[in-house]
């Protein structure tokens, strides 16, 4: 199931994607206040959907006449810095030392943006792209084994881990480079984890004005999805709702010789497969 | 004023405290669902509460038979690290980097704790206190200059970032040891900021079993409160409520010859002049 956020011209609403159209749930008699109170409502929530979905009730909007928004801001956005293999030789090859653990970092919730709205550059000359499978928290995971990992993962979305490598350099702590407000695109639904038979085995590419800047597979993974929920949680509990970014490929721009950062005008699509596209422009 | 949340055997509820007592605001007949709606009532929901008060109307409840929660759960909890002169000299005798500039972190919102709850030691073999000043948000700042910055602090309230040196040190991004959950005590309440008339004039003290183990003045940060939230608000909108801790002054168990770390039983009672006192015990 992909479910969305949008408003065509009125409030937020949410939907469920269907093809080239979207049903809103306010027409199936299915009523959350946002996406995290449906994240909550865990399979129970779903089996409700789907069973309104089969009875034919419900209007059917064009996907192309509504703007989607992001699906939800998190009360936690986590990013995974080096977890993919390459990644991580071209951050070693750039001088910047790669720990042996997993390095966890906060994008401030307030960057989040919408699967198609406008990235604003912001006070750097070092804007950078990377792309991310992101996984949203299903029920709350606190001192979760390893192996039981995967039964808290709600579904899946495209992130964006927009960069101002300038402020992220700044301090060992990166978080000030990683949460301008607008960097935090992310969807453009969420897919539901029943959709994806195995996370360890998406394509992942960054497309800047057409051109491929990043192209991998998240079987690059250094640290499994179930790895990262059970280091993460065996310090504090990961909420509903939580969105861990789990870390980009190889290919950023800072990582070219020379240097390629984003400008004004400048387009960038993050697809991943079986979950869809995001793009947005740069703007001053 | 001070404004404190508190249940008393039931749901959770906000009120003024007078001395040794607390007055409910839902029998002044003001109604706000938390802590955050009244910060973004800003200056007309005091003034409210304040005529409120003035007519004598209210029930008045003995603080002793209360029970304080933290006052809020802010969207952001962020914590500056090395801002106090001597700490940051005690932090180079260990032989950790002290940057230039402002060193921000994460302490993820899941670890709030209560003012007199316990901190709950976790899988950490160094939990150590650190004392500081809290800035609670009041109206969203954007790109706010130094100069303008102080309208946009609400008030302050005590925070004891609690902190596992093991888990903090094994990443540069050092948000895993300062979040485990109720590794963030804050309160007793909120003091608003026309309460404080120099906030960096404020005696500041850390007590581990009756002993005095930090003891200083917020005369010795190193960035400025206006200074910090220029910083921050430079790179992304800081919100009603946000808290931002200020930093710690020497004497943290880590700096100790040889080190003195929180053990389950130890209570740590953290105060700042003009504010209030938290007191935590530790258990296993």
């Amino acid at each position: 199931m992909k479910l969305a956020r949008f408003e065509n011209g009125g409030v937020p609403r949410l939907g469920v994607v269907d093809g080239d159209g979207i049903v809103p749930l306010d027409t199936i008699g299915i009523d959350h206040p946002d996406m995290i109170a449906l994240i909550e409502g865990g399979q129970g929530a779903l089996g409700e959907i789907a069973a309104a979905l089969a009875s034919g009730r419900g209007e059917r909007l064009a996907l192309a006449d509504v703007h989607l928004l992001a699906p939800l801001r998190p009360r936690k956005f986590l990013g995974l810095g080096m977890n993919y293999r390459r990644h991580a030789d071209e951050a070693r090859a750039l001088g910047i030392a790669v720990p042996d653990g997993q390095l966890w970092f906060n994008k401030q919730t307030t960057c989040v943006n919408g699967a198609y709205d406008d990235v604003v550059q912001g006070p750097t000359t070092k804007l950078d792209h990377e792309v991310e499978l992101g996984v949203v928290i299903g029920h709350a995971a606190k001192s979760v084994a390893e192996g039981d990992a995967m039964a808290h993962v709600f579904g899946y979305l495209v992130v964006n881990d927009v960069s101002a490598r300038d402020w992220q350099f700044q301090s060992p702590t990166i978080t000030m480079g990683k949460s301008f407000d607008t960097h935090g695109p992310i969807g453009p639904w969420i897919v539901t984890a029943d959709e994806i038979a195995d996370p360890a085995a998406l394509g992942i590419r960054c497309i800047v004005n057409g051109e491929i800047r990043q192209s991998s597979n998240t079987e690059q993974f250094i640290h499994s999805i179930g790895a990262q929920i059970a280091h993460l949680s065996a310090a504090f509990t990961l909420e509903p709702g939580d969105i861990l970014a789990t870390g980009t490929p190889e290919g950023v721009g800072a990582a070219q010789q020379p240097p390629r950062f984003l400008s004004p005008g400048d387009v960038v699509r993050c697809e991943i497969d079986g979950i869809g596209v995001i793009e947005n422009r740069i703007v001053a």
